[in-house]
């Protein structure tokens, strides 16, 4: 299939293209004309398909040459799919089992064919649904923690770790598409933008806020120069699938070299999201409010659990050439390293919280809404909702470098939910 | 020639040649076999010639498989030519005329025969004579303002300013020097260090020093990983030729993208020991005062034009992605523009200190040590200089966020030198 001109899948002629790849026939079982195959893609830009067989199922994944939410009138490069292959064989490799294994890679095809999660839901559902999930902070946390540890120069080797930046400063078009939705966008009026209307008042205030979009394009700076480590680059809850006890992460095509606090700062706004649209679905006042908690409790225990695996990593596989232990342990200076890690955490820290900051805003005032917010129906109740969080987004934007631990972010959202 | 194996030039291979460049036959004039060729590669990696006929001269700087300085037990990749090449052409399109022109590039060969500076002298030559030249810090500085404002995403298309970073990641060899030899061997006793004996006892102190220790790999960090803009990356005063008025910068085969502090901390470090080298030239006390207090005038007046011309180049030449006018000024929100501005500028003079202080302490405590102190024969009365500056390294990395500007830095300087 490799030397067949790139063409899109239909759910037809999914089994007799796919049938021809070894693996995926053992993989699905049975002839490939029994297969049964859906089309689910439900994200913005991507054909998704399940198919499933006599033993087993896969998910066939393949870019378009577009954004689909948006038409051919917004071509987008197949070779995403090329970035989001090499994206999760790394992940895989510093966080086993925490992404979907892949069967069969076709770079022409822009398809990735990989495991099946089942009965696995988009995690973005269940917060909306109010539906718990036990272990999900400590998994995501180390999910974190270790692809972004092991991904940088603690821990690489140098040279590896310079072809990986190259390769990936490739993805231009999915980085632009973060720096520009993302970073700018949200803070003018910029054509794609959108938002609830009762918000015009507050878009306004937030728009003529100097500090507000200075701090946005000083993140933005560090978003696109600071080539710390591999990120995710879309860790939001639209990019996890859960079910009973386990967290499995998806979808990394945005993948390209930044800084360590992105995918920790998304992944905290998005529950903290979370916890301001619990609101626009109580029949009556309060019946969310202990899963409302609990979307706190989460935001907290990602930081808590990341904070405590990449301090373990640290101490026990400090092998890249960034703080080596031959000028520390080596040198009986074991608290040098201590004090190094501590001002590593807290920047990455404050940085978390600026890009958690912005995450907010774009994701109500930019082009790509939540689900959680855009489903409540009724728009001054949704309105009141992300009110809310436009303005811990502001507040954790502008002061990120005043706020001391989770307690600070958890006692301002708190208030806000209360008194509005 | 570009077919041919790679072979390094002799003064006798050299003009059957490049006797055979066009470009070359007509620039040097003559009969090659009329040419007079010299060989002055004084530096640690490369060969250099002179060639000269009847029309005029050329230099032909030729990478060898190995550093010149160690012999061939310390190989080193001919394509570091490459990148001196591209960092040549890019420098020269952003600060036209301060770089020499290139006649003529052979990968393969890993030559670049370009411009010959005559009567230019390698500046260090002068600081250690004791000769000024004026204009000096403002052409300084504006090169650093102009290579590094136009070679980053304030000003770049940054897909073309991913495609760069992407070809100067793969400057790893010589990237790998700075990173081992500049950040982490001065601190500890590495092999391939060497000091003045009389340090002894302050080297112990300094390796001690844990506050220095953390902030040597912080700043590390930001060299490897904050890819903010194109350095020529060995911003020393070697890499400066100067004759009557005029400087013209050289050897950028460093080249890679980092923080945009770097090229000009290294810059004001080596003025800084130039500074403190005078001591060691005075027959009588005092008779160099006039010289040295240039030195720091220098070393203020590089920082102090950097920052008047990045400022000129933020406010009429911001088209990069980074703080668009689209939504500071475009929105009546100047001042915005100016207090990131005012930031950034602050960011940078902070990295710089951090950068010139650990110049310091490699160019006395590692491998490669510079002319001005090693040439002052009395090993006491060398030791007595390098202890100054590497107190006012250590003071600079450690304080960096502290000092206010550059009459902080004056202040310490002069007190060193009066109290030692």
């Amino acid at each position: 299939m490799s030397e067949t001109p790139y063409q899109a899948l239909t759910v037809e002629s999914l089994p007799r293209r796919l049938g021809e790849i070894a693996a995926l026939r053992e993989r699905i079982g049975g002839p490939p004309e029994g297969w049964r195959v859906r089309e689910v893609g439900d994200g913005n830009l991507n054909l998704v398909f399940i198919v499933e067989g006599a033993a087993g199922g896969a998910v066939a994944k393949q870019a378009l040459p577009y954004v689909r939410l948006v038409g051919e009138s917004w071509p987008l490069p197949l070779k995403r799919s090329y970035f989001e292959y090499h994206a999760l064989t790394r992940q895989g490799a510093r966080d086993p089992g925490r992404v979907p294994a892949i069967y069969h890679f076709d770079e022409g095809q822009a398809l990735i064919a990989m495991e099946y999660l089942h009965p696995h839901k988009i995690l973005r559902r269940d917060l909306e649904a109010g539906v718990k999930h036990k272990g999900l902070a400590e998994q995501l946390g180390e999910f974190c923690a270790r692809t972004l540890f092991r991904g940088s120069d603690l821990s690489m080797k140098t040279s590896e770790r310079k072809a990986d930046l190259a390769l990936f400063a490739d993805n231009v078009a999915l980085c632009d598409i973060t720096e520009q939705l993302v970073f700018t966008d949200p803070y003018y009026a910029a054509p794609m933008n959108r938002h609830t209307p009762e918000l015009d008042g507050l878009v306004a205030e937030l728009r003529a806020d100097v500090e507000l979009k200075v701090a946005a394009q000083q993140l933005k700076l560090k978003f696109c120069n600071h080539a710390e480590t591999l990120l995710h680059g879309d860790l939001h809850t639209g990019s996890i699938m859960a079910h009973v006890g386990e967290a499995r992460v998806i979808d990394p095509e945005f993948a390209c070299y930044g800084p360590f606090g992105f995918d920790v700062g998304m992944l905290i706004a998005n529950f903290l999201m979370a916890y301001f649209a619990q609101a626009g679905y109580e029949a009556r006042e309060g019946e969310r409010e202990d899963f409302r908690g609990w979307t706190l409790d989460v935001a907290e225990g990602v930081w808590t659990r990341f904070r405590t695996e990449f301090a373990r990593l640290w101490r026990t596989e400090r092998t890249g050439i960034l703080f080596p232990k031959a000028l520390y342990e080596d040198q009986g200076h074991m608290l040098a390293a201590e004090q190094a890690l501590s001002a590593l955490l807290q920047d990455i820290w404050i940085d978390a919280l600026g890009f958690a900051g912005v995450e907010m805003h774009r994701r109500i005032l930019g082009l790509a809404h939540i689900a959680e917010f855009e489903h409540i129906e009724d728009t001054g109740r949704r309105a009141a909702c992300e009110a809310k969080a436009l303005r811990l987004g502001r507040h954790l934007a502008v002061n990120r470098a005043r706020l001391l631990g989770f307690a600070d972010i958890r006692a301002a959202a708190v208030r806000l939910e209360r008194q509005g």
